[in-house]
């Protein structure tokens, strides 16, 4: 019930992902409105089904509040369906607040995982996606949770988005190793000691360039750079129209500039992948856009999916099990080693 | 001796100074190297001088070792015309680390003025410009750094950029009062104290917009933003070709598109204005591009006058004198109020 054209892109999506990814989907919410919706698709067969849940979180309703207020809202219910085990994930266009709220409580933390992030995802020039957490789960992170993020942006890269090593980089203002502040030149310490491919201090030009895959950042600053991302992205359609409307060839100009323009919001809007995860949670939580259409929360379903069948949460707990685990002790015997990275 | 180019788009730059703007320039660096740009220009009766320094810092210098190993340095040097009332403002495209150092030792800080703060000056889809404040002369600032980040981008603001009373923001992960981290919640009640059009939080998305003319954020976060907004225009252009090369009219766009981009990045690199000020320390500092080129360097030059001409920092003292001032004793007597804002 959560996108801007609730139910409508969510049961398009639904109806996507259930016949060209054979995923079943449960769609959460006012049942009238979402029959009144399936009855546009042709759905005989497809693993769709309508659970109701008749109230609505909106965009104004602080998370916290409507948690305790609206017990039979959609995203509660939801909630409560991966927690008992009767579905694997969660997706929602709808408030994220409300939605973090659900899952923290429902579901719990990950083992080792002291807060959850919500991992970006972003368009690079050389094709490849590039990933940055948290993007505003959290605000006020300390560099143990920076650690945490790393690990688990690292593996939701390899495992989901794919590519053997990826390269993971911690967010500052320069890319020289004492750049940064208290957190970042704390947290530097601790990446290094991971058993990951950690690349050092990257800049914020470096989430837009390829030159790495994983940008590991607080929540605040993470929110601050997809948010100048997005107003940028629309000045710069204002700016270059104003440019080309000086000129002769404005009319061939502008439709071009407006498709590719159009082109690369979606990007940003993170259609291509539908969401965004939040990760460190116990279960699988796609976030998606308030403006999803049906193919992005077909994407988004499709996310959750590989998600969950590829065991992202498991392999995230084995992980972070290791960071700071004391080390094994030798044969010769003797005192425990201390504490790795801590 | 700093710009990519130095000393060509430097002297460039003096000659249009004093050509167009009646502007003394003094050129601090190797003057053979000086004299030789300035043979490609008619100088006769423009009030340019050359005023030599033997070394030149470089980007791979560390600030304060270049400023104490480097003494002959044309930013040292430069620096010193300034604190000996030689010259009232330093204009540099090289190394900012070192111009930072070199005029908060040599020039000291403004009365009130605990930290300098860079001010980027932005483009907006409404056409004025946005300033947002420190991006990176600092990082991990305190509650009162940022009301002081406050009260001296107002000033710039309304005495250099002009507007009667420009509106100023608090950059945090969302509009309400609430919202923000432990920083910004503190500085938030700082600022609603001050005599400033303050307008709340505002977010990334609002440098671009035009719906706020300063925004204030700790250095870290505002270094950032700039080179996120640098790394997206960036990618953006490769993004734009990409899709419209798939076109018929690949040709006519991509031209198009490459002037925009082209006309766009200019703005970024804020050749308007030509340069950043360094405002709180004692003497008008504007820090260029490194690719500035002449225009960009006259720019700046001019922006350094006006800075001095109209006295914005003898404004800012003035100001932040009043802050925290204890207030007058009422008529009928008692014991003074406890300082305001604190």
């Amino acid at each position: 019930m959560g996108s801007d054209l609730a139910p409508r892109s969510e049961v398009e999506g639904a109806v996507l992902a259930a016949r060209e990814h054979g995923v079943e989907v449960l769609l959460v919410g006012r049942e009238e409105l979402i029959r009144k919706e399936l009855a546009q698709h042709d759905i005989s067969g497809l693993p769709v089904r309508v659970v109701h849940a008749s109230e609505v979180v909106t965009m104004k309703d602080a998370g916290a509040r409507a948690f305790r207020r609206k017990r039979d809202s959609s995203i509660r219910v939801g909630a409560q369906l991966v927690r008992d085990g009767k579905a694997d994930g969660l997706i929602s266009a709808g408030n994220t607040g409300a939605v973090g709220v659900a899952v923290k409580l429902l579901w719990g933390g990950l083992e080792g995982v002291d807060r959850p992030a919500l991992a970006g995802i972003f368009p690079t020039s050389d094709g490849r996606p590039s990933v940055m957490l948290d993007i505003g789960a959290s605000v006020d992170s300390k560099p143990q949770h920076l650690e945490q993020f790393a690990v688990m942006g690292e593996i939701f890269y390899r495992v989901i988005l794919g590519g053997e090593k990826p390269r993971v980089g911690l967010l500052s203002n320069g890319t020289e190793d004492v750049k940064g502040n208290e957190l970042t030149r704390e947290a530097h310490q601790l990446l290094k000691a991971l058993d990951i491919n950690f690349v050092g201090n990257v800049e914020g030009r470096d989430l837009y360039n390829g030159r790495v895959d994983v940008i590991v950042c607080d929540g605040f600053i993470g929110n601050v750079a997809l948010k100048i991302s997005e107003g940028l992205v629309e000045t710069f359609g204002t700016l270059l129209k104003e440019a080309l409307s000086s000129d002769l060839s404005s009319i061939v100009g502008s439709v071009l500039v407006r498709r590719a323009l159009k082109l690369f919001k979606k990007r940003l809007d993170y259609s291509e992948y539908g969401g965004v995860p939040m990760l460190g949670v116990r279960g699988g939580c796609i976030i998606c856009h308030g403006s999803s259409n049906g193919i992005a929360i077909k994407n988004a379903i499709r996310l959750a999916g590989d998600f969950s069948d590829r065991r992202v949460n498991e392999k995230i707990e084995a992980e972070l099990a290791g960071v700071h685990a004391p080390e094994p002790k030798s044969e010769a015997g003797g005192e425990p080693r201390p504490w790795a990275g801590k």
